[in-house]
């Protein structure tokens, strides 16, 4: 499922339940912020190495994947809303921090890089 | 650009720079909450109808687009390094939210769903 | 009651439990963003206009209290265990923000100050 | 310093800056995610150890200092446009958690209670 289609999916749902008028750009960024903490609280008191293990315990697993879902579907509902291409979003920014993060020549020697 | 091809550009980015030990699911679910929280900022002094107007200035346009690629790009790590295939996580959540929020009758009557 | 003195029964209601080592300043800093997030989403869906009628309504009121509670006590924990003072870190952030804002002398001359 | 009197600060701060129109109950909430996701930021990347030392660094403890000021300040702001006694929600809160969460009998006979 592309990016778009998830789109159409979530604007279809929301169509039919007359909910634009609650998805405006304000309050999806809202709801963004809300379910990403959300998403947080769900591993903030484990150790890191609890963190790691949390999709080997099937109610936590539960709650991490549901707030995950939340988390995509308000980001593309407000992409949707704002007519932002996350996907050529994401593409600039990886290669943006390309440049600002430069690979150190040791590294891409000694092999680090696959290709 | 799949969701899968988008997980490979992001690990590949990371695995070249060593950042694989800082990609821990703990820090990574705190950082899309802290980048969700600096996209909600960026809407925070808005009234509705400015909110819905943000793209038409530049200089905001840019920062809502680069907060929004970095909520997906953290969101999609947190799916690659636990494994939660975030596509199918939002097609359930979907088929849940039919079910818990059905559609009213008059409105399917009244030609509001398309299909 | 003073910072000190909520800060204190925090403390105290947190070592009766044992929950010091779950008390880290990263962990206190996640619960704090997770709490902000579940405060933001009470008004996600509000029109400003309902968002200023939200004490209004008695069970909705209740949650936006709680959750303001909550904000405060992992604020208020992760100053006392990072040793921050944060009156004087508030005091100082006024002040800061005195010089970086000043008010236009139009507004002083039509009294908007009062001193 | 007490509550309210930091509630008087910030409320006289804002007002002779006309800021009042922006400190609505949902910008001031939207704010405050903001603020504790930019705090969260400051320890996205370290390990507990690191976290736990982040005040012994002067840059970053700087940050963390400033960005706990700002959530308090949002939260103060909050409290005092929707007229909530955020101290007595704490007490509350606290009182409720006691009877949430009792304290196990054999760690009172340990005497980690002091009273």
């Amino acid at each position: 499922m592309s990016i778009s289609t998830m789109q159409e999916l979530l604007a279809d749902f929301a169509e039919r339940r007359d909910w634009g008028r609650f998805h405006t750009p304000k309050n999806l960024a809202m709801a963004l912020a809300g379910e990403a903490g959300e998403l947080a609280a769900e591993f903030q008191w484990l150790t890191p190495e609890e963190a790691a293990e949390v999709m080997a315990e099937p109610g936590k697993a539960g709650a991490v994947r549901s707030e995950m879902a939340d988390v995509l579907s308000y980001l593309l509902r407000l992409a949707d809303v704002l007519d932002v291409d996350v996907e050529a979003a994401l593409r600039e920014k990886v290669d943006l921090n390309e440049e600002r993060f430069p690979v150190p020549e040791a590294a891409v020697g000694e092999g680090l890089r696959s290709d």
